[in-house]
């Protein structure tokens, strides 16, 4: 017998807890996934825009069969000695430029931010962190203290400070890539400033370097750049979340990092890492991991197990073997300049960007005010899942809708998430 | 090729960093395991005495198969509707008197007390926390803050306090029981006052009601009563880390805070919950849920997921199909009656204690002055690790054998350890 969403809702509040969030007005009940397809319980099939997750496609086979021969033959601890983690991570370090060469296997991608900050505390002796305030780093106690789309109760530790993510449609200091950039680079030295005024010195400034959650704005090559060198020069370290960017997702680089053209002295990694098997790491220099592994002892049962090291190894290879950072590349630039033909028929996209298998359009108003139309995006969203393709949206407005299928998308699932847009933006009224 | 132990420490010491801990002055490189059996690379058969991760036995097919399937059919997220997780949280909440009736799933036990001591803030309002000052409940930067043996860098947060574990073999208050149990609830009410004095009301006490780091000591039923009487008069609420002592290992009952008489307002779990599978877990009443998530967001992407769940029932129906809890008090039994008689022997054994699969047997250098054996105890867990049989040791002085083996341990494979130990109390010299 099939539940139908009413009883499994109740069943998730009974047994779960009131505000578990699910995605969409009428939520999907799946029972199947395979490559970029999910199929819910009356057998209905989706086209899958937006799991990044199943990074090499849902239910990849090579993954499948890499967990359970693992689990079938040994499933323990680092505390033996295993040459699954000592291979994965050297395949793992090798797509890092030096230094970034040794690495902490976990299960999350919040166990590996939470370590990323104690790794800064360990170098540099200090507590200051600095953040975007539009982000999301997880969900530890100590992780969400990044957050500010969802405040600590009890408050923010009085090391935390925040700067406003960058905006590349409404950039500030205007139009000028380079003035937008030292604005930001400004407002990370008055936050180091700021914190020093209150007695802390700078550990890190932690970014994802694709702004993922802030609506992944279009910046050029360099921009990082005058805020990295005022957060070296305060003596912090630049932790980089590639949680969302990494594996070769950009379709450019392996790293959303790469891409920016900057080198961080921590990187964390999670959600793709070994393509829906919890598996989270942080990569960092010899130099930081010898000043957490000495400050801090550190074990995570589940960390690096034989069976979690496989499934990351089979999920990195086929990423590699199967060209799927090339064909991000090649099916992304495809699907913007669909995105594109869309916005010279429909007013509401004001703003298409993106870069390999991460894009989306920001949806407005009215082009000259760029006014957000976040209403209208979220009722996008929900009616492209009634039509069978499922994406969602996101930004610091809202409006912004957020494509980030499984690695193997087609350009023929390009052209079924394009018609299906353009059938559902001719149809849902512009309306704030 | 097969690596040796040399090589592979090397790789890790340039992979994972310094300081990645391993067993033994020897370690062990595993390559297989089966049931209550690990296999080395140059093919040698070790008997597991140690490893509760592996509950239901190493590599246990009922699981494996669990695993493979999901993997193959779906494996998403909790934003979507599935009956995995909803199956697995009222088959496991069905083991829990009421209220505990709620549950979240994480992917360790780390994340669990991470969420634990943010549910006893949220409905209490309080921040102070009391924990016992010889435990370990895991390794993000919060739950750290609850280790004394290993002093977070930079110092304990004002709102953190400690009490002296129970000693049953050197009982505070001396050989009277409840006497021991007043001093611990003293203690307990002191820790409670002086929060207060630095301006911070209680919100929890978190302990392992079987005190497994502290080396399990033997406590009458109704011993915690006072502590947890003092803790509720003060507004907070009590903790109970079950992830060593939980899903029927004590033999007696399903929970260690089962035995240990007390009804705890919010139950972690952890390791063995999904045999080797990274899932950890929070029960506790729908009130205490409710305040959580109206006070944090929490969403935790591979928590919960199809394949995590499908482990995690697989996992618990063996227990309770295979008998597992009835066999874990027989054969803990038959074992503990062995040491017993190897006690009869050897003048080092100056406790035998424990419950169901998890004992051991206190090593003294003097039976009067119950002077621990610390050098002693680490050199028998070396010479059987040699003699092929993997245990450990711990303790407030570290002169514990700590036996917590696989739950389909058999009296044939009590035999074999009783054996064994024998041997190897008899040839290793008792030395401080």
């Amino acid at each position: 017998m099939i539940s139908d969403t009413q009883t499994l809702l109740e069943r998730r509040a009974k047994l779960l807890g009131p505000n578990v969030s699910t995605f969409y007005e009428e939520p999907v009940h799946l029972v199947k996934g395979e490559g970029v397809w999910l199929w819910d319980a009356q057998g209905r099939r989706y086209l899958d825009c937006y799991n990044n997750v199943p990074h090499v496609g849902h239910c990849h086979a090579r993954v499948v069969e890499a967990i359970a021969a693992q689990a079938a033959t040994l499933n323990t601890h680092t505390r033996y000695l295993h040459e699954g983690i000592l291979d994965y991570v050297e395949a793992l370090t090798d797509t890092f430029a030096a230094p970034l060469d040794t690495a902490i296997l976990t299960c999350t991608g919040s166990e590996a931010n939470d370590i990323a900050l104690r790794m800064a505390q360990a170098v540099t002796g200090e507590m200051g962190v600095i953040a975007t305030d539009h982000t999301y780093h997880g969900n530890t106690m100590a992780v969400s203290q990044l957050s500010r789309t969802n405040p600590p109760p009890g408050g923010y530790w009085d090391h935390m400070a925040f700067v406003a993510a960058p905006d590349s449609y409404r950039p500030l200091g205007g139009d000028d890539g380079m003035a937008h950039a030292q604005a930001f680079a400004n407002a990370v030295q008055e936050q180091i400033d700021a914190l020093a005024a209150r007695g802390h010195g700078l550990s890190c400034l932690i970014i994802c370097p694709y702004f993922a959650n802030e609506g992944f704005p279009t910046l050029e090559e360099g921009w990082l750049a005058p805020a990295i060198d005022a957060v070296r020069k305060a003596g912090g370290i630049v932790i980089a979340d590639e949680v969302q960017p990494g594996f070769g997702r950009l379709g450019t680089h392996f790293w959303g990092h790469q891409k920016a053209v900057i080198t961080p002295d921590v990187v964390t990694l999670g959600k793709p890492m070994a393509n829906g098997h919890p598996v989270g790491g942080v990569v960092t220099s010899p130099e930081i991991m010898a000043a957490f592994r000495t400050s801090f002892r550190y074990f995570n049962t589940f960390g690096g197990n034989p069976v979690s090291a496989a499934a990351a190894l089979a999920t990195l290879r086929v990423v590699q073997e199967e060209g799927l950072m090339e064909n991000a590349r090649e099916v992304g630039e495809y699907a913007r300049d669909g995105l594109r033909d869309l916005a010279g028929r429909h007013e509401c996209i004001g703003d298409v960007r993106g870069s390999g298998l991460f894009f989306g359009a920001e949806m407005v108003l009215d082009r000259d005010s760029k006014a957000p139309a976040t209403a209208f995006t979220k009722r996008v969203a929900n009616e492209m899942r009634q039509e069978g393709v499922l994406l969602n949206f996101l930004g610091i407005h809202y409006n912004a809708l957020k494509i980030r299928p499984p690695m193997p998308f087609s350009r023929e699932n390009a052209d079924q998430l394009l018609t299906t847009l353009g059938r559902v933006l001719s149809r849902v009224p512009l309306e704030p």
